[in-house]
């Protein structure tokens, strides 16, 4: 786990106030999703910035589950100053000089519709009773609550989001709000999140609810006025939920089967501190939230579920016009990294510019409220950079060496570009630059990645031995694979599917038949080594060597032609070899453009 | 998921005998680890098959937590003859002709104590008072329950187990057997369990003990006559655990977010299919278990842990005799196949002869009790083979081809032998065949594991890549890897790991600077094949080749001398060269002795 570092007050927004506004609505009152209606809403909410006169450097942020408004800073001077600090839930994330960067951005958080934390929910006073709501609560849904954050911000005067973001729960809502107001919103950021739930994360919410519904203290709903409430239920749920939250490395590491010394628990209740751990989280969470609230919420997240009401996912995102930056986490087994890429192959298939990202976090799902460097850099840059293909952007300097002037020369301006190995995306961005038209660069390394997007590049973080199954047939114009058709598992179907997946292929590839090599081998009986095969036999991420000719022979093999053919040669005598018409003998590096037969 | 099969009736043990026999106890009752008494104890089994005259063939099996004696067959000919059957836990596995084969094998399986099937457990009446024991009913541990187990079968006349095999939490009571009574047991097979709970399982557990206790209708364990029980929280506890039991995939193939069509659910009820099934998996667990049972076989499951009562579990198995089976299922993520592994590797380093196989099985935890075609006939198999090294063992015939006899020179007999990549065991049966000597082979197909298990050898499914951390320091006298060098990641890690495994080593490898390869690339202008590569270059599992003078110099560089040196040659111009001592020129394979320096 990271190690706390002591709070600095010079990045932090600081005293905060907490605010809260009565949105107008009609007589009628609010209508929700269900066609029932809500006679009044009122909204809690918090900003951390200034609205910039342009009005667009607002950023929207969304609370998961059990969060609420209060994302950053303090309340009161004193809880500023006290020991150990405790500001609002993504503090981290959120002041002057961090990735949302209050001297930039106009941050506003609020807490959503059904909570209990300011913002109307089951616990609220009904004004038509004078009572709190408790069973007469209607049924919300996650639409609900972004129609009722659209109202807020239209009520701040907010005309439009630079970003809407968010985490787990949170990310559902980024979600809809793109689908809802797709003209309202540039940039959505969905972290740790899905579409709709697994059918294992619908089972652990069934028994939370279930043990809720079955205390006899939760009168159905209506204990507002008994003084009592259904506080072994609720806490069972957390408890549940809790645990679903952690990763199963992080209990291990943070609790394993660690015994408390000095307790003399009562019978069946173990020593274990995981045992006490989940108790305290139980009691903390019946402190602070509402029961019914816990179930409404739980109810919008279960059946929330955008295939279900659009057919597919691709057809839900067909009316999406901002770019997507997808963020998941490897340990995640609530929302699975699986179904952030599912949605990250929807929006590239319905067309849109996306990133996805797995990050490495082992602390599983909770981990995107923790300190994670690569999610704070990764969103940061998503931030600050344009699109690097947005028309008038400075190409940057192109990478060095014979190559690029090659694959310069094959691609044609305005080609849509795939960069299969995309590096830190520097020949990505010298061939898109300004050019109107963005690529795609796909690379297993996260650093990589971070780059990338740092570039202004979308990337998606992949194996490509894994297969493009994310990418729609023809998608792009240009596939490059450049020096590593070597090192992927399978050459063949990494080929097969470029060609799948789009019009034309450049592939670079050192030539295992240059003459060093050959006589390399033929005659000192080695393997061969070079300039271009720098490394030893048994250490060596160049896995699948070819000569010329053996991947011409492939190709033909394939289907594929090779509609142009570079041979770069390295030293005197391969240009003589190649002079003199031996291409197999005298390139050391090859430049191939391929079009399928 | 597995399709139904029709019951057939020519394979089952029919119609079987509930019995029960009360244990003899000392006059101050059954003494428990706990260091408390009973002062009366029943026990509830079943029998299959019939001992033979030498009492030599008599099989224990181990039930899990919710299980109980009836493991196979029905109790009624109504039962039988029912349209579809309903036979016991296990009847896949038992029956004549069945891995637990009733034509050969003795087999008994007892409820354990503590349980709620007619052995003594919580809701039996304590003869000291007339009532159902309840809340006075004593803790209880896994040891208690295998010395149950144990005093049952001398009542039996049983002097020793051919074998003792379970799953889950049967398979720690197998464990407890082999040390409490090591002189006792011959073979044990462990599948899905663990030493000790993760800090995960028994976050579950905690929830779940505690939805009981909070449930009023507990009555601190006293509920028996008050005419009601703790359902909801019996119920609650068994839903958790339920979801435990099976993997995420399996829930989304079953019931994913399919809704039942006809329900009007009550309020907070989803009609999500997960959900009915959750609610009827825990009335019907309701009807058949009783809470106070659950509650003590959780709490003995949990507080198991042979680390903290042995030190570690190296010490723990210090004091088996036995030969294990250790079975491991890849979606299980209650009981981990890390955890098996760790048993595994503990056993190998306490010196005993252990089998540990990984068996993909998409169903989750449960899978054990399910189909597995793997699963039966790695248990068949184990329970029919007597060990390959035992003395007098005739010797199979050997490997095709030129290198087994260079091996066998090689080898000495009676040597402890590794054969890392063991295939089916081919090799390793026929230099350890009758030897007196276990030897060890490691494989990583499944298939070939349960060849090598059929052959009497003790086998690891296991990524060679992944490191051979699992095996002690020279605990081997050689560790043969053949043909194997080429096609792993790591060649040089892959070395080092079996010199510090083995004294000596043999390695076989294909040289690449044979004059068949030197010729193909050097005038073709090809990647070489021939016989000892037959692949593309794009498809070949041969990542890191060699030639006879890289794999010298490696061997230098890594500090290991090569002691012996074959060449292979292929046809009659390689044996020319190899005359004329161009080796590296001749040689079509290799064949070397290593040792460290």
């Amino acid at each position: 786990m990271p190690k706390e570092k002591p709070y600095d007050i010079s990045r932090s927004v600081g005293v905060v106030q907490p605010r809260q506004v009565t949105l107008d609505v009609s007589p009628d009152g609010f209508r929700l999703e269900s066609g029932e209606t809500l006679p009044e809403v009122t909204v809690a909410y918090e900003t951390y910035g200034t609205l910039s006169p342009a009005k667009d450097n607002a950023v929207y942020l969304c609370h998961a589950l059990s969060g609420d408004a209060h994302a950053a800073g303090f309340h009161t001077e004193a809880e500023m100053n006290a020991a150990k600090p405790k500001p609002g839930w993504w503090d981290l994330m959120i002041g002057p000089g961090k990735p949302l960067d209050t001297n930039r951005f106009f941050v506003i958080c609020s807490n959503f519709l059904g909570g209990c934390k300011g913002t109307t929910g089951p616990s609220s006073i009904d004004p038509r009773t004078g009572k709190p709501y408790g069973s007469r609560f209607p049924r919300i849904t996650v639409g609900d609550m972004v129609d009722v954050q659209h109202r807020l911000l239209t009520a701040l005067g907010v005309p439009r989001l630079l970003a809407v973001m968010g985490g787990s729960m949170g990310g559902m809502q980024v979600l809809e709000w793109s689908i809802r107001y797709p003209d309202f919103v540039d940039r959505c950021i969905c972290i740790a999140s899905a579409a709709k739930l697994t059918s294992q994360a619908l089972a652990f919410n069934v028994v939370g609810r279930r043990t809720i519904m079955d205390d006899p203290d939760w009168h159905g709903g209506d204990y507002y006025a008994t003084g009592r409430v259904p506080a072994h239920g609720l806490a069972h749920a957390r408890m549940i939920a809790h645990i679903t939250y952690l990763s199963p490395s992080i209990l291990e590491e943070k609790f394993g089967r660690d015994k408390k010394a000095d307790s003399t628990p009562a019978r069946f209740v173990s020593s274990f501190q995981v045992e006490s751990y989940l108790a305290y989280q139980g009691e903390q969470f019946v402190k602070r939230f509402d029961a019914n609230s816990y179930l409404h919420i739980a109810e919008a997240l279960d059946s929330y579920d955008l295939e279900e009401k659009y057919g597919n996912l691709v057809e839900a995102f067909q009316r999406v016009k901002a770019r997507y930056l997808i963020v998941a986490l490897n340990t995640d087994w609530l929302y699975t990294p699986e179904q952030s890429l599912e949605m990250a192959q929807a929006l590239l298939h319905a067309g849109r510019e996306v990133s996805y990202c797995l990050l490495q976090a082992e602390q599983g799902h909770d981990a995107f409220l923790l300190d994670l460097p690569e999610l704070s850099n990764l969103i940061g840059s998503y931030l600050r950079t344009p699109p690097a293909h947005r028309p008038g952007t400075p190409a940057p300097p192109p990478p060095e060496g014979d190559e690029y002037p090659l694959i310069r020369k094959l691609v044609a301006p305005g080609a849509r570009i795939l960069d299969l190995g995309c590096g830190d995306g520097e020949l990505l961005a010298a061939l898109t630059a300004g050019s109107g038209v963005p690529g795609l660069g796909i690379d297993i390394d996260i650093h990589h990645a971070v780059a990338t997007v740092g570039r202004g590049l979308p990337v998606f973080i992949q194996d490509i031995d894994a297969g493009l199954a994310m990418l729609p047939d023809h998608s792009y114009d240009v596939a490059i694979l450049s020096r590593t058709l070597q090192v992927v598992r399978k050459p063949d179907a990494v080929l097969q599917e470029m060609m799948r997946v789009a019009r034309l292929g450049v592939v670079t590839f050192p030539n295992f038949a240059n003459w060093k090599h050959r006589l390399r081998l033929g005659f000192a009986g080695r393997m061969p080594k070079s300039d271009g095969l720098p490394f030893e036999w048994y250490n060596t991420p160049n896995i699948h060597l070819a000569t010329l000719t053996d991947f011409l022979a492939l190709c033909r093999q394939e289907r594929i032609r090779c509609t142009r053919l570079h041979c770069v040669p390295n030293g005197w005598l391969s240009k003589v070899f190649l002079a003199l018409g031996f291409r197999n003998l005298g390139a050391d590096e090859i430049v191939v453009m391929l079009e399928r037969e």
